[in-house]
């Protein structure tokens, strides 16, 4: 570790401040690729529903550097509580830099962007760090030939120390602390906050992983609740995937016409080679995408001839969200009638109509898929309990995923009274 | 209603400023009677655990009073939206006088003193505000003769019009709403907030009371999740519960010292008629009592001759709390060599043991003794649903008793090895 | 004023929420020229310091409007105090229109960008606001047909009555009272904080705009030292200006680029207009520009030809600050020698450093230049007093512009001995 | 120092968590002396004005002990920047025990006590600390037989070590530091906020004492001009001092009676002997006395014979403050009339009037009459600059007294219109 000569540090309107003494760690802040991450929106398009929820990839990052940071003092701390093994500090590093670098090869508006261009971001995330033309890449590699693997390695999940793996990926990792806290914040939702200080003062090293002092039950409980309730409010939430869905049929159309067309000009050069090679996209290519790239060509393409391509991105420009109706067994039967009503008002489904599934697993005490287990609790005497076992709001949500299923359609068809009825009788019942 | 010439505000560290623009409700806040409250702290013995939770009864019922007012204002703004009836102004003062004075007959450490003395602070509220020794019933009788005995019954329950009691008195009344935020805010604990400002918004007046637009059901949820932790957090936590069996063990003792010997000096002149009269006090006589006094008899009781009674004052005074360990299938049968190892000690288990239940309905969608219902949403439609249907959060705790029930003893038999590995072997699993 | 049929509402993490009850201003917000403002970062790149600070002028301008709105209230509630007249209903609309679009015409980057291309952002607002071919300007004119010019002179500040003006424009408006505590909850800084709540409750109508009343001196004396605290900790930051120095350095060079060569390929059709009408740009192509086409115009730039623009551009996404040393009687002779290592260097000080100078006056009790009043307070007997006569804090910076002027210079610079020690001695010095 | 098996923590609502490790300390808290803290409100009446401020001088002393360890590891980690020499840990326990007990000798309302009954209450700490009859004596022994003497010289700026003692005792120490903070929260007050966090980062321990970095000027600015709005608006305010004149007109009052009759039961045993030997008063019976003795004391003597004790503590008790006007120029020569109008109304103005002067110095770079020195900064030369040549807000402050002086009359001769417009006039010009 090469050390500051004094400790930087960044104000962080979350946790206070960030607090950076090791050189590669403030060198892979100030990277072309960590940059990149300003200008890249942490919640896509949410921030058109929540308008406070602007925050970007970037702080983000920062943010889970620094809880993995704290994470790692916390083991360090209360290893006198430990009966297995200590932490040992030749992972300080590694786990920080993975932590920084965990969301590195996020594209913008990642969620419709990987869908379309069947891209997958861990994968460029792990790109960026192994390619020896990444600037990321030089500075891990002042540490040791092999250190970009490592890190890499950590972020995929096969990295052999589990311990360090569930620092950053877990049902408790410092990628979930850090966004929960700072949706909450930015966005102005009352749900996402916890007690951060008294989880991470209740941490314990375990054999393989790190568990909590059972006085942290009801601190964890909250956590896992705050999580569930965030995803039920704010991500979930049927206007942004209204937004979405805009923003998912306007980049079909667009490829269509890229594919018919690929001289098209208005596939300005730096937008081009996503159309063109998608998941084969040259890594520095894709590294000059982000928001400022898509809203550009929305903007330019929201007056090109194609009608459809230029409402669509005029819609997304201007906040114009589809609007949904829950999919349910009482619904389902209703649509294929809504979709020709539609047809019948000059929409073609095909881009003005969408199906939209929000689902997410609010806690698992174990997965049968991945052998992940569920968060553990010790007991003075070293007994370990996992937290559905101790918690009846926890076990009430366990292994059961949150489903959210709608069908999007114009505003406009609202006029119509029939489909206004159905939409309000439908409305909110999320 | 006597309108002030000017609204007169009181800084409130929770809810901002507490507006009052009426002169009754002025008055009263400066009566003798709820002015008492600020001798009495709201949480008991709590702050002896948590040492911000000083705040007074008084506090708290000034924001009671506020709260009841922002839901007048709230079901005013949204009563648009009702398809029953309207708010009737002709309640406004009803209401906030009832609020303000919901408490006022709370006695000092009232949790222990009921119990001790058999008296029902509910019951000498309404004394309180009916009895014409008081101030606070003159102040009321300005509005008309009977608005004593109309205030009386809406905290007594009995008022007829429904809506009016719901409002000081239910599963999501202003009491509740008021002494979470208050709690959580000056314990520092982390659970306990909700967000009041949508609630009230979101606040809709329906038949017999009111209701909550469907949008608010998270909202709600949060705010009854709330509530579930600060019980088992903070009000159940077993180190004030080990103060109460020492307060109530004393006073146990000082009942039985007066008993015998009623002259006994130490029972100086304004505590005496408790001890004497129990619940047929003379109402002047128990609004004389608040926390000070018992304090100062405490603080004279610790030099007195009785042993015990020295000992268990000292004990309260410099916060020397029982030890507990819970009591379940595994530990019940323990007790009695528990016990008797006490006594070999030289404590006498009369006054130095005791059992202590903890107990709350955290949530209930019906309540088969009362008939009262649970909390309920409107869809746009007119439809109503109650809380559990909507959240399995809410369906996980609905009806179930949390408890906790512990045998508590002396600290010093902690130095018995054996006793000690008991005690940490159970130490925290509440 | 068309109502709405259910009051809107925008949750706000720093207003808690804002409501729109006028049908008028909702069509407002949802128009195509206030969307753009989410693309328009409010601080410029102060983002680049303060990581947090990442919040649009979109969310700035629903937070101006909202305050508007509640000193409206405020008035309202408060006129019974009034000597002279009652605020008149009538300019309800109209204050609120002009607080939402106030920044309405704002640029990219606008410190900047005004200054490379002589834009007046307030004209632009203006004239947003008056051209027939603005949606904002066909709302408007559905209330009436001088609508749109009378909230243009309100922001203007030509508007007649000078009430409806002060609270848009003057040392206590709406827009200073949004940008206070919206930049400090993102950048996270700790001044910039005051009590709103406070000042609108002590707000009352004078004669030619609004006054407090006597015991709002401290509130708003913390509100005068909080911005006097801002502008010296956040809006000077000497890091942040730095980066507005590459960033001007890099649209002169791309001027000049521009106008040597107007159909140069790298100025794609959207960014091309402004290079080449600077101020006389139609106005859908000023709509058209915000910051995400610079980014992408910085991002395709960074790999043209031209080394000077290719490495500025790349300097800026990648937040490669110049740094700086205070300009003084000290240093200023410092500068020439300095300026001719800089050149020995191999970097063209034209492009490569620049003189920046940050001005604020904090309060002015009486600006001579406009005639404009400092703030007033209302003693109970009617009579009137200015801030500065009340508060001493207030009176030592009355009138006395803080000013920061620096020049900056190449990063690289430091690695020559003398130059890192004179950037020491002089580094925090602000 | 005697390390705990495992560090204890009490949940702070302003600082967190309290840490403690050093087991001396937890008996500390937990001794007679320490506990009987919590029976004294920190703010004496202001609770009356502020009803959220009941915080007890218990929570406060944790607060400075707190921040005193915090600011000793601020020192130990920014030794790195120290010219002269580092900081010894052989202090680290004598400044947080003296940190802790800094206050342990208050009285109940302790302005008004000492003022009346002739004690200091720096004098009783240090009795407290240096009698052998004391708890705390007996733990601080422990230590080493001299280490009480050694303590209470910390306490009374006595110890040589100016380093140890400016932590305790200056204008930017763990006390002051605490309070702003403390009484800002229970209050509501915005003032008394300042960036703790950021204070500490930038300590520096210097020769004499400790400094910042010069980067630190504008948060310690805010702290200083903090804590003067703090003293103008809350510790001032008019009607926390209304109160105070009665308590000290009552404990006048008190006084003659028990002069002329030391033998009357209304001074029951408890309370006796601070009437009878004042400042001689033995140290435990000092030690017995506490807001709640207090109180029932004036409980107690709202119903004896004497007219004017039992009236003064009935107005006490409920909360009655005196009125008042300022005295200044204008005023002072209307007091000897208005004196005798209140006579004529058959109020005897030697208990029912009273001057009060609040005064205060809010920052001083030097004391002449101390030769205590400023706030320092240091430049990262090693340079030393005093704050208020730094600052023009505190420079604007520097040395000159705040002084408030009122005469204090009943609210009964508001119905004299003459004297009720004089007040109003009057009313809020502080
Ligand atoms: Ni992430
Ligand atoms: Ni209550
Ligand atoms: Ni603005
Ligand atoms: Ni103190």
């Amino acid at each position: 570790m090469t050390t500051l000569n004094s400790e930087k540090v960044f104000r962080d309107p979350i946790l206070g401040f960030i607090h950076v003494d090791d050189s590669i760690i403030l060198d892979l802040i100030n990277s072309h690729e960590m940059q990149r991450l300003r200008r890249i929106k942490h919640l896509g398009v949410a921030n058109l529903v929540f308008h406070g929820g602007e925050q970007s990839r970037f702080q983000h990052s920062l943010g889970v550097y620094e809880i993995s940071r704290r994470m790692i003092q916390a083991l360090d701390d209360n290893e006198k509580f430990a009966n297995e093994r200590h932490w040992d500090h030749e992972n300080d590093l590694l786990v920080q830099a993975a932590a920084l670098l965990h969301d590195v090869g996020h594209g913008a508006y990642s969620h419709t962007f990987e869908h379309l261009f069947d891209t997958v971001h861990e994968q460029f995330t792990q790109k960026i760090i192994v390619d020896p033309s990444t600037e990321v890449n030089a500075i891990l590699k002042t540490v040791s030939n092999d250190f970009p693997e490592r890190v890499a390695a950590v972020i995929g999940k096969s990295y052999p120390d589990k311990r360090v793996v569930q620092l950053i990926s877990s049902q408790l990792d410092a990628d979930r602390m850090d966004y929960l806290l700072r949706d909450a914040y930015y966005t102005g939702a009352e749900y996402g906050r916890y007690d951060i200080e008294r989880i991470l003062r209740l941490m314990r090293p375990i054999k393989d992983g790190f568990a909590f002092d059972i006085a942290g039950v009801h601190s964890i409980e909250d956590y896992v609740i705050s999580r569930y309730q965030m995803y039920l409010q704010v991500y979930f939430h049927p206007v942004s995937r209204g937004m979405e869905v805009v923003l998912e049929n306007l980049l079909i159309r667009a490829q269509e016409i890229f594919d018919k067309d690929p001289d098209n000009p208005i596939f300005f050069p730096i937008i081009r080679p996503i159309f063109a090679l998608k998941n084969k996209i040259d890594i520095q290519d894709y590294i000059s995408l982000d928001d400022s790239v898509f809203n550009t060509a929305f903007n330019i393409w929201q007056k090109v001839d194609d009608k459809i391509l230029a409402d669509l991105s005029k819609r997304f420009l201007d906040r114009k969200p589809l609007k949904s109706i829950v999919l349910n067994e009482k619904t389902k039967d209703l649509i294929p009638s809504l979709r020709k009503k539609i047809k019948d008002r000059g929409f073609d489904p095909k881009y003005y109509t969408g199906e939209n599934d929000a689902t997410d697993l609010p806690y698992e005490s174990y997965s049968p898929k991945t052998g992940e287990e569920g968060i553990k609790f010790v007991y003075p005497d070293g007994q370990q309990v996992e937290l559905s076992k101790l918690s009846p709001l926890v076990e009430a949500i366990n292994g059961k995923e949150s489903i959210d299923r709608r069908f999007f359609f114009p505003r406009e068809m609202l006029s119509n009274p029939e489909i206004n009825q159905l939409y309000l009788k439908y409305k909110k019942t999320y």
